[in-house]
Protein backbone atom coordinates (compact mmCIF):
# COMPACT_ATOMS: atom_id res chain seq x y z
CA UNK A 1 0.00 0.00 0.00
CA UNK A 2 0.78 3.55 -0.83
CA UNK A 3 0.67 6.19 1.74
CA UNK A 4 1.18 9.92 1.39
CA UNK A 5 2.12 12.04 4.30
CA UNK A 6 2.73 15.35 4.48
CA UNK A 7 4.88 16.69 7.73
CA UNK A 8 4.70 20.61 8.33
CA UNK A 9 8.35 21.19 10.30
CA UNK A 10 10.34 23.80 11.54
CA UNK A 11 12.61 25.61 9.18
CA UNK A 12 15.67 25.09 11.24
CA UNK A 13 18.78 23.86 10.05
CA UNK A 14 18.89 20.23 10.83
CA UNK A 15 15.02 19.00 10.28
CA UNK A 16 15.95 17.59 7.27
CA UNK A 17 18.77 15.41 8.54
CA UNK A 18 16.78 14.41 11.87
CA UNK A 19 13.87 13.07 9.58
CA UNK A 20 16.05 11.48 7.03
CA UNK A 21 18.18 9.92 9.70
CA UNK A 22 15.09 8.11 11.64
CA UNK A 23 13.47 7.04 8.72
CA UNK A 24 16.75 5.54 7.30
CA UNK A 25 18.06 4.10 10.92
CA UNK A 26 14.60 2.07 10.66
CA UNK A 27 14.81 1.04 7.50
CA UNK A 28 11.55 2.85 6.36
CA UNK A 29 10.64 1.89 2.61
CA UNK A 30 10.42 5.92 1.36
CA UNK A 31 9.56 6.14 -2.10
CA UNK A 32 9.46 9.92 -2.62
CA UNK A 33 10.59 12.83 -0.66
CA UNK A 34 9.76 16.68 -1.08
CA UNK A 35 10.80 19.45 0.88
CA UNK A 36 9.56 22.28 -0.26
CA UNK A 37 8.37 25.89 1.65
CA UNK A 38 4.67 27.17 2.68
CA UNK A 39 2.95 30.17 3.19
CA UNK A 40 4.89 30.81 5.94
CA UNK A 41 8.55 31.63 6.42
CA UNK A 42 9.40 29.49 9.89
CA UNK A 43 7.57 26.61 8.27
CA UNK A 44 8.49 23.83 5.74
CA UNK A 45 5.88 20.96 4.30
CA UNK A 46 7.84 17.68 3.72
CA UNK A 47 5.65 15.19 1.83
CA UNK A 48 6.65 11.80 1.86
CA UNK A 49 5.25 8.44 -0.01
CA UNK A 50 6.05 5.68 1.75
CA UNK A 51 5.33 1.72 0.70
CA UNK A 52 4.30 -0.70 3.56
CA UNK A 53 0.72 -1.60 5.30
CA UNK A 54 -0.61 0.39 7.90
CA UNK A 55 1.42 -0.53 10.98
CA UNK A 56 4.27 0.64 8.86
CA UNK A 57 2.67 3.74 8.50
CA UNK A 58 1.70 4.49 11.90
CA UNK A 59 5.24 3.96 13.08
CA UNK A 60 6.26 6.62 10.86
CA UNK A 61 3.64 8.54 11.60
CA UNK A 62 4.40 7.98 15.50
CA UNK A 63 8.33 8.30 14.98
CA UNK A 64 7.91 12.03 12.73
CA UNK A 65 5.41 13.21 15.80
CA UNK A 66 8.45 12.38 18.30
CA UNK A 67 10.52 14.77 16.28
CA UNK A 68 10.39 17.87 18.06
CA UNK A 69 10.73 20.51 14.89
CA UNK A 70 7.69 18.29 13.51
CA UNK A 71 5.12 20.57 14.14
CA UNK A 72 2.51 18.63 12.32
CA UNK A 73 1.79 15.31 10.55
CA UNK A 74 -1.23 14.34 8.42
CA UNK A 75 -1.81 11.44 6.47
CA UNK A 76 -3.20 12.67 3.00
CA UNK A 77 -3.98 9.68 1.58
CA UNK A 78 -6.63 8.89 3.90
CA UNK A 79 -8.34 11.76 2.16
CA UNK A 80 -9.69 12.54 -1.14
CA UNK A 81 -6.21 14.78 -2.47
CA UNK A 82 -4.68 16.02 -5.70
CA UNK A 83 -1.04 14.64 -6.29
CA UNK A 84 1.87 16.31 -8.56
CA UNK A 85 5.12 15.76 -8.99
CA UNK A 86 7.07 17.51 -11.46
CA UNK A 87 10.06 16.30 -14.65
CA UNK A 88 12.21 18.10 -16.80
CA UNK A 89 13.42 15.54 -19.06
CA UNK A 90 16.33 16.30 -21.72
CA UNK A 91 15.29 13.98 -24.83
CA UNK A 92 17.04 13.47 -28.23
CA UNK A 93 15.34 15.35 -31.12
CA UNK A 94 16.89 15.87 -34.20
CA UNK A 95 15.31 17.60 -36.91
CA UNK A 96 12.82 14.43 -38.31
CA UNK A 97 11.09 14.19 -34.92
CA UNK A 98 11.25 17.14 -33.29
CA UNK A 99 7.31 17.80 -34.78
CA UNK A 100 6.11 14.02 -33.04
CA UNK A 101 7.91 15.16 -29.72
CA UNK A 102 5.94 18.41 -29.64
CA UNK A 103 2.52 16.83 -30.41
CA UNK A 104 3.23 14.13 -27.28
CA UNK A 105 4.28 17.34 -25.34
CA UNK A 106 0.77 18.72 -26.20
CA UNK A 107 -1.33 15.76 -25.65
CA UNK A 108 0.52 15.65 -22.44
CA UNK A 109 0.36 19.03 -21.53
CA UNK A 110 4.20 19.64 -21.20
CA UNK A 111 5.93 22.47 -22.36
CA UNK A 112 9.33 22.75 -24.36
CA UNK A 113 11.87 24.72 -22.54
CA UNK A 114 14.71 24.50 -24.51
CA UNK A 115 15.56 23.28 -28.06
CA UNK A 116 18.86 22.91 -29.60
CA UNK A 117 19.64 21.19 -33.30
CA UNK A 118 19.92 18.05 -31.57
CA UNK A 119 17.80 17.78 -28.24
CA UNK A 120 14.89 19.27 -26.80
CA UNK A 121 14.01 19.89 -22.63
CA UNK A 122 10.70 19.28 -21.77
CA UNK A 123 9.03 20.35 -18.56
CA UNK A 124 5.80 17.32 -17.97
CA UNK A 125 3.70 18.17 -14.24
CA UNK A 126 0.72 15.54 -13.02
CA UNK A 127 -0.21 12.39 -11.16
CA UNK A 128 3.07 10.04 -11.26
CA UNK A 129 1.18 7.66 -13.73
CA UNK A 130 1.16 10.37 -16.08
CA UNK A 131 4.52 11.22 -16.35
CA UNK A 132 5.82 7.82 -16.13
CA UNK A 133 3.45 7.44 -18.96
CA UNK A 134 5.43 10.12 -21.21
CA UNK A 135 9.00 8.80 -19.71
CA UNK A 136 8.01 5.60 -21.49
CA UNK A 137 6.91 6.92 -24.96
CA UNK A 138 9.99 9.30 -25.01
CA UNK A 139 12.17 5.98 -24.56
CA UNK A 140 12.43 5.14 -28.83
CA UNK A 141 13.64 8.99 -29.16
CA UNK A 142 16.34 8.42 -26.88
CA UNK A 143 16.24 9.87 -22.92
CA UNK A 144 19.38 12.01 -22.12
CA UNK A 145 18.49 13.55 -18.80
CA UNK A 146 15.80 13.31 -16.46
CA UNK A 147 15.34 15.04 -12.90
CA UNK A 148 12.31 14.46 -11.10
CA UNK A 149 11.36 16.46 -7.60
CA UNK A 150 9.30 13.84 -5.83
CA UNK A 151 5.26 14.39 -5.56
CA UNK A 152 3.48 17.11 -3.41
CA UNK A 153 0.07 16.42 -1.96
CA UNK A 154 -2.82 18.37 -1.04
CA UNK A 155 -6.43 17.73 0.61
CA UNK A 156 -9.33 18.46 -1.67
CA UNK A 157 -11.92 20.75 -0.26
CA UNK A 158 -14.62 19.06 1.69
CA UNK A 159 -17.49 20.52 0.06
CA UNK A 160 -17.54 18.87 -3.70
CA UNK A 161 -20.76 19.94 -4.88
CA UNK A 162 -21.18 22.10 -8.01
CA UNK A 163 -22.13 25.53 -7.94
CA UNK A 164 -23.93 26.69 -11.01
CA UNK A 165 -22.26 27.54 -13.83
CA UNK A 166 -18.87 26.75 -12.72
CA UNK A 167 -17.01 24.47 -15.12
CA UNK A 168 -15.95 20.86 -13.60
CA UNK A 169 -12.82 21.02 -12.11
CA UNK A 170 -10.33 19.80 -14.75
CA UNK A 171 -8.04 17.33 -12.59
CA UNK A 172 -8.83 14.50 -14.54
CA UNK A 173 -8.43 15.67 -17.47
CA UNK A 174 -5.13 17.19 -16.53
CA UNK A 175 -3.84 13.84 -15.07
CA UNK A 176 -5.14 12.17 -18.35
CA UNK B 1 25.36 33.64 -4.37
CA UNK B 2 22.77 31.45 -5.21
CA UNK B 3 24.47 27.99 -6.01
CA UNK B 4 22.47 24.87 -7.85
CA UNK B 5 24.19 21.78 -7.39
CA UNK B 6 22.36 18.20 -8.68
CA UNK B 7 23.87 15.08 -7.19
CA UNK B 8 23.57 11.73 -8.96
CA UNK B 9 22.96 9.11 -5.97
CA UNK B 10 22.65 5.36 -5.57
CA UNK B 11 19.07 4.53 -4.96
CA UNK B 12 19.68 2.97 -1.95
CA UNK B 13 18.44 3.56 1.86
CA UNK B 14 20.15 6.12 4.28
CA UNK B 15 21.34 7.88 0.89
CA UNK B 16 19.13 10.75 1.93
CA UNK B 17 20.32 10.26 5.60
CA UNK B 18 23.99 10.26 5.12
CA UNK B 19 23.86 13.51 2.72
CA UNK B 20 21.35 15.55 4.89
CA UNK B 21 23.63 14.55 8.07
CA UNK B 22 26.48 15.62 6.49
CA UNK B 23 24.85 19.45 5.64
CA UNK B 24 23.60 19.78 9.12
CA UNK B 25 26.62 18.72 10.79
CA UNK B 26 28.97 22.04 8.75
CA UNK B 27 25.59 23.89 8.84
CA UNK B 28 25.40 24.67 5.13
CA UNK B 29 22.68 26.64 4.56
CA UNK B 30 20.32 24.85 1.74
CA UNK B 31 17.93 27.10 0.51
CA UNK B 32 15.90 23.77 -1.35
CA UNK B 33 16.63 20.24 -2.04
CA UNK B 34 14.82 18.32 -4.19
CA UNK B 35 14.82 14.28 -4.59
CA UNK B 36 13.57 12.06 -7.53
CA UNK B 37 13.37 9.41 -9.49
CA UNK B 38 15.65 9.60 -12.47
CA UNK B 39 16.12 7.31 -16.00
CA UNK B 40 17.38 4.90 -13.97
CA UNK B 41 15.78 2.88 -11.77
CA UNK B 42 19.33 2.39 -9.45
CA UNK B 43 19.75 6.26 -9.41
CA UNK B 44 17.92 8.90 -7.68
CA UNK B 45 18.82 12.89 -8.19
CA UNK B 46 19.28 15.22 -5.75
CA UNK B 47 19.30 19.18 -6.40
CA UNK B 48 20.08 21.13 -3.93
CA UNK B 49 19.84 25.49 -3.79
CA UNK B 50 23.40 26.84 -1.58
CA UNK B 51 23.34 29.94 -0.63
CA UNK B 52 26.94 30.93 -0.28
CA UNK B 53 30.46 32.07 -1.94
CA UNK B 54 32.26 30.03 -3.73
CA UNK B 55 34.43 28.32 -0.92
CA UNK B 56 31.31 26.89 0.65
CA UNK B 57 29.93 25.44 -2.51
CA UNK B 58 33.76 24.31 -3.35
CA UNK B 59 33.18 22.67 0.36
CA UNK B 60 29.67 21.24 -0.15
CA UNK B 61 30.68 19.47 -3.46
CA UNK B 62 33.90 17.86 -1.76
CA UNK B 63 31.97 16.63 1.22
CA UNK B 64 29.10 15.60 -1.17
CA UNK B 65 31.72 13.59 -3.45
CA UNK B 66 33.33 11.90 -0.59
CA UNK B 67 30.16 10.06 0.20
CA UNK B 68 30.26 6.78 -1.39
CA UNK B 69 26.65 6.55 -2.31
CA UNK B 70 27.30 9.47 -4.71
CA UNK B 71 27.62 9.07 -8.04
CA UNK B 72 28.19 12.26 -9.23
CA UNK B 73 27.99 16.09 -8.41
CA UNK B 74 27.54 19.01 -10.73
CA UNK B 75 27.14 22.31 -10.30
CA UNK B 76 24.54 23.22 -13.08
CA UNK B 77 24.24 27.30 -12.23
CA UNK B 78 27.85 27.21 -13.45
CA UNK B 79 26.21 26.79 -16.91
CA UNK B 80 23.23 28.26 -18.54
CA UNK B 81 20.42 26.26 -16.95
CA UNK B 82 16.76 25.69 -16.57
CA UNK B 83 15.08 25.39 -13.57
CA UNK B 84 11.80 24.55 -12.07
CA UNK B 85 9.56 24.40 -8.67
CA UNK B 86 5.87 23.17 -8.54
CA UNK B 87 3.39 24.40 -6.39
CA UNK B 88 0.19 23.72 -4.94
CA UNK B 89 -1.61 26.32 -3.76
CA UNK B 90 -5.28 26.50 -1.81
CA UNK B 91 -6.65 29.97 -1.67
CA UNK B 92 -10.49 31.08 -0.84
CA UNK B 93 -12.48 31.41 -3.59
CA UNK B 94 -16.15 32.67 -3.66
CA UNK B 95 -18.46 33.01 -6.06
CA UNK B 96 -17.05 36.62 -6.17
CA UNK B 97 -13.60 36.52 -7.04
CA UNK B 98 -13.46 32.89 -8.61
CA UNK B 99 -13.13 34.97 -11.93
CA UNK B 100 -10.35 37.16 -11.05
CA UNK B 101 -8.43 34.01 -9.78
CA UNK B 102 -8.84 31.90 -13.08
CA UNK B 103 -7.82 34.96 -14.82
CA UNK B 104 -4.43 35.48 -12.82
CA UNK B 105 -4.05 31.80 -12.81
CA UNK B 106 -4.49 31.93 -16.67
CA UNK B 107 -1.86 34.83 -17.48
CA UNK B 108 0.83 32.45 -14.94
CA UNK B 109 0.23 29.22 -16.72
CA UNK B 110 -1.01 27.82 -13.95
CA UNK B 111 -4.10 25.62 -13.91
CA UNK B 112 -7.01 24.93 -11.45
CA UNK B 113 -6.98 21.54 -10.22
CA UNK B 114 -9.69 21.42 -7.87
CA UNK B 115 -12.78 23.73 -6.93
CA UNK B 116 -15.25 23.75 -4.29
CA UNK B 117 -17.85 26.14 -3.46
CA UNK B 118 -15.50 28.15 -1.35
CA UNK B 119 -11.95 27.22 -2.04
CA UNK B 120 -9.83 26.68 -5.40
CA UNK B 121 -6.64 24.72 -5.89
CA UNK B 122 -4.61 25.86 -7.96
CA UNK B 123 -1.12 23.81 -9.80
CA UNK B 124 1.86 26.01 -11.01
CA UNK B 125 5.66 25.35 -12.25
CA UNK B 126 7.92 28.15 -13.17
CA UNK B 127 10.85 29.77 -11.85
CA UNK B 128 11.57 30.84 -7.92
CA UNK B 129 10.27 34.42 -8.65
CA UNK B 130 7.41 33.56 -10.84
CA UNK B 131 5.98 31.33 -8.00
CA UNK B 132 6.66 33.87 -5.43
CA UNK B 133 4.69 37.07 -7.41
CA UNK B 134 1.95 34.48 -8.07
CA UNK B 135 1.87 33.87 -3.80
CA UNK B 136 2.13 37.69 -3.57
CA UNK B 137 -1.08 38.14 -5.98
CA UNK B 138 -3.35 35.24 -4.46
CA UNK B 139 -2.15 36.99 -0.70
CA UNK B 140 -5.29 39.11 -0.77
CA UNK B 141 -7.85 36.53 -1.78
CA UNK B 142 -6.77 34.15 1.16
CA UNK B 143 -3.88 31.43 1.22
CA UNK B 144 -5.17 28.30 3.09
CA UNK B 145 -2.49 25.84 2.08
CA UNK B 146 0.76 25.67 0.31
CA UNK B 147 3.22 22.87 -1.27
CA UNK B 148 6.07 23.65 -3.19
CA UNK B 149 8.50 20.81 -4.17
CA UNK B 150 11.64 22.62 -4.37
CA UNK B 151 13.85 23.18 -7.59
CA UNK B 152 14.99 21.19 -10.03
CA UNK B 153 17.33 22.54 -12.73
CA UNK B 154 18.91 21.06 -15.91
CA UNK B 155 21.86 22.48 -18.21
CA UNK B 156 20.77 23.23 -21.11
CA UNK B 157 22.11 21.95 -24.58
CA UNK B 158 25.08 23.64 -25.92
CA UNK B 159 24.92 24.11 -29.17
CA UNK B 160 22.59 26.88 -29.14
CA UNK B 161 22.21 28.38 -32.94
CA UNK B 162 18.54 28.60 -34.10
CA UNK B 163 17.72 26.08 -36.79
CA UNK B 164 15.53 27.06 -39.53
CA UNK B 165 11.92 27.09 -39.38
CA UNK B 166 11.84 26.28 -35.59
CA UNK B 167 9.58 27.90 -33.25
CA UNK B 168 12.02 30.16 -30.42
CA UNK B 169 12.35 28.44 -27.25
CA UNK B 170 9.64 29.62 -24.79
CA UNK B 171 11.17 29.46 -21.59
CA UNK B 172 11.32 33.26 -20.73
CA UNK B 173 7.80 33.38 -21.86
CA UNK B 174 6.78 30.45 -19.64
CA UNK B 175 8.99 32.12 -16.77
CA UNK B 176 7.11 35.48 -17.14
Amino acid sequence: MRHVLSALVQNVPGVLAHVAGMLASRGYNIDSLAVGETESPDLSRMTFVIVGDEAVLDQVRKQLEKIVTVVRVDDISAQDYVERDLMLIKVEAPEGSRSEIRELTSIFRGRVVDVSPTEMVIELSGQEKKIEAFIDLMRPFGILELVRTGRIAMVRSITRPMVKGMSPPIDHLAAQ
